[in-house]
C-alpha cells in the first residue's frame, strides 16, 4: 500500500531474524480494518494525532509503503539464528499478527519493519506459531483471526443459558460471532443487517432469526422473546454504523449487555439516563488472548466458513473494490500463489 | 410534594394492609433523586412519556400530591392481617424501598398509593423488614439505602487486588461508594470533586488522595498509577455531569472499567473508536439486590457517616434549598418527631 495504491512489487524474501521463521504464505484474508485503513488512513492518523498517540511510525510506513494483512495461514520454509524448531519445514502454522522485537509485540503490517501476509513471504515470531491441524483445510485456519476476536467477544458477553443474542451487522466478525454462539449452545440468537446477501450468510453460519434491519428491530424481537423466556438479551453491535449504539441504548431491556466491535467514526450519543435505569453494560473489544486465538484455531476446523472468493496478488485492488458491496462478498482470501483474477466461491 | 412546593399536610395514619406492617419514621435521607425529581418532575415525566414509559400514575400523582421518601430507618407500631410478627412492636427495621402489592414491588413515594418516609408513619411489606442491629444508631441505618446502591457499583465492578479506584462526584454516592471500596479493602482509592467542603468529607470517609477535579485529573493520575502498579483502573462516574462521561473515554487507560451512577441529563457523546481500541466496559448501574440492601445495613452498623444536618418536617423546603449548595451539605436527615428548623451535625 503506497500513495492511496495498491501495488504488487517485487521485494528481496526476507531473511529470520534471532528467533524467527521464514514461512510461505498459504491464505490471507482481507480484513474490514485493512480496507478502512486503506480508504481513511490520512484521517486515521490526523485522529490518532489529535487523541496524543504516538503516529511517527505510521506516517513513515505510509510514505515507505506498507505490507497489510494479518489473517493468515502460512507454511513454514526455513528457521533463522537461536530458534527451537519443535516444527519442521512444511508445517502449516497460524500466529498472532505480531513479530515480538525485544519481547515487544509489533503488529503485522503496521510499519516497514513488520510486513503483513499480502505476501509470498513473510516472518513470524517462533514463539508465537499454533500448528495448523492437518484436518483444517487453508480456507478454514484462514479464519482464525477473526473467529479469535469472536471467541473473545462472545467470553466478554458471559452468555447464561436463557439469554438471547443478537447479531447486528453481519460482515465477517457478526458471521464469526454467529458461529462462535452456535458452537457455544446459545438457543437463541437473531441477527439483522441491511444487506440481503449477508442475512443469507448468517443464516447458513447458525443464526435462528434473520431480520432486514430496515423494517425491524432485532434489539425489540430480542426484549421480546427475553421477557418470555426469562433470560437477558446480549447484543452484539458490530455494524460501527453512526446512530446504531445510541439506538441500541434505547431499545435495549432490563439488563441487556452491549458487545460492540464496530468503530463509529465519531462520536456516537448516547441517553445515560436510560443506560442506568435499564442498568445497561457496554463492553467494547478489539482482540483476544493468547488462548482465545489458539481457541479459535480449533474452532475453525470443523465448520464451513463462509468465505466469498478468493484471489491472487494481481487481483488484490479489484478485491478491495469488490467487497464495497456486500451483496457481492464478505470475505475474500489472497492466495498469493495463485494467479490474478477475483474468483467466487 | 404538590404544586412545585413541599408542604406539612396532617392525612389520617395510613391503615396497614394485609402482609403489611405500620412504622414510625425514626429518620429519612434526603435522596439526591428527591431534589431532582422536585426541580424537574415535568422535565422528567415529558423524557418518560417520549420514550414511550408508562407515566398516567406518575401524573396523577404530581397532581395529587406525593409522599417523597426512602432512605429511613422505622420502628415497628402496628401489625396488619396475614402478617407473621416475627418482629415485635418497638424493634427498629430498615426495608428496601417498596412495597408489595399483589406481590409486584412498588417504589415508595412513587405515587399517592405508596407514600413514602418524609412522614410520621407508613406502611411496608413485613416480609421485606430487615431488623436493625441495636448497636446501629438511626443516623447510621438511615444510610442503608444509599450505601446498598455503592455495595451494587462495587460489586458490578469485580475489583481485583491491585486495582485503583476512581471516585469522580463526592456526592452522597460518592462518598458512600468511598467508604465500601475502604471497607472492601482496596489500596488506593483516588477521589475527585469541585468542592472543597466534599473533597474533605470524601477524605474522612477513606479516599487516599483526593483532587480538585477543576485542576487535575483523577483518571489521569489513576492511569499512571496503574502502570506502575499492574493494576487496572475502575472509574466510579457519580457527577452526572454533562461531558465527564466523554472525558472519561478520552483519559481512561487501557482495559478500564467504568461504572456509572450519576444521570446525565441529555445525551453525552462518547467515542467508540478510543473505547474499542481500549477495550473499556462502561456498566450503569441504578439499584441493588436484596442481598446487597442487607449487606448494606451490615456495613453502616460500624462507620460513622457523614451527615451534615438534621431537619424536622417544618424544615424540609430549607433543607432542600440547602442542598444545592456543595459547601453547605451533603446528606440532610428528616427526623420527623423533631421540631422545625435544619441544625448542622
Amino acid at each position: 500500500m503506497r500513495d492511496h495504491r495498491l501495488q504488487v512489487e517485487e521485494v528481496p524474501t526476507p531473511e529470520p531474524g534471532s528467533g524467527q521463521v521464514l514461512v510461505r504464505i498459504r491464505a490471507c484474508g482481507i480484513c474490514g480494518s485493512d480496507l478502512h485503513f486503506f480508504h481513511h488512513a490520512e484521517d486515521m492518523v490526523r485522529r490518532a494525532e489529535e487523541l496524543g498517540a504516538p503516529v511517527d511510525e505510521l506516517k513513515r510506513g505510509l510514505r515507505c509503503g506498507l505490507v497489510l494483512g494479518h489473517e493468515f495461514v502460512a507454511e513454514v520454509v526455513d528457521f533463522g539464528p537461536e530458534t527451537q524448531r519443535r516444527l519442521t519445514r512444511g508445517d502449516r502454522v497460524c500466529s498472532m499478527p505480531f513479530v515480538l522485537k525485544g519481547g515487544v509485540p509489533m503488529l503485522l503490517g503496521s510499519n516497514p519493519e513488520t510486513p503483513g501476509a499480502y505476501a509470498e513471504y513473510m516472518v513470524l515470531s517462533e514463539s508465537l506459531l499454533l500448528k495448523t491441524p492437518e484436518e483444517t483445510p487453508d480456507e478454514a485456519a484462514a479464519w482464525t483471526e477473526p473467529v479469535g476476536i469472536a471467541v473473545h467477544a462472545v467470553n466478554r458477553a458471559a452468555l447464561q443459558p436463557n439469554d438471547i443474542a443478537v447479531v447486528l451487522g453481519c460482515g465477517p466478525i457478526g458471521l464469526a460471532i454467529t458461529a462462535v454462539l452456535r458452537r457455544r449452545g446459545v438457543r437463541t440468537i437473531i441477527a439483522s443487517d441491511l444487506s440481503p446477501r449477508r442475512r443469507e450468510l448468517v443464516g447458513v453460519v447458525g443464526a435462528d432469526q434473520v431480520v432486514d434491519g430496515r423494517l425491524e428491530s432485532a434489539v425489540l424481537i430480542a426484549a421480546a422473546k427475553a421477557a418470555a423466556s426469562g433470560g437477558q438479551v446480549v447484543v452484539f453491535e458490530n455494524t460501527g454504523a453512526s446512530g446504531v449504539l445510541g439506538r441500541v441504548v434505547l431499545e435495549a431491556p432490563q439488563g441487556a449487555r452491549v458487545v460492540v466491535t464496530g468503530i463509529a467514526p465519531g462520536e456516537e450519543p448516547i441517553l445515560p439516563m436510560l443506560a442506568v435505569s435499564k442498568e445497561l453494560r457496554l463492553d467494547f473489544v478489539i482482540y483476544y488472548t493468547a488462548a482465545e486465538f489458539a481457541e479459535a484455531l480449533e474452532l475453525v476446523s470443523n465448520w464451513r466458513p463462509v468465505t466469498t472468493g478468493k484471489v491472487g496478488l494481481d487481483g488484490v485492488e479489484a478485491a478491495f473494490a469488490a467487497l464495497s458491496d456486500p451483496e457481492r462478498h464478505a470475505k475474500i482470501l489472497i492466495e498469493p500463489w495463485r494467479d490474478g483474477g477475483l474468483s467466487t466461491s
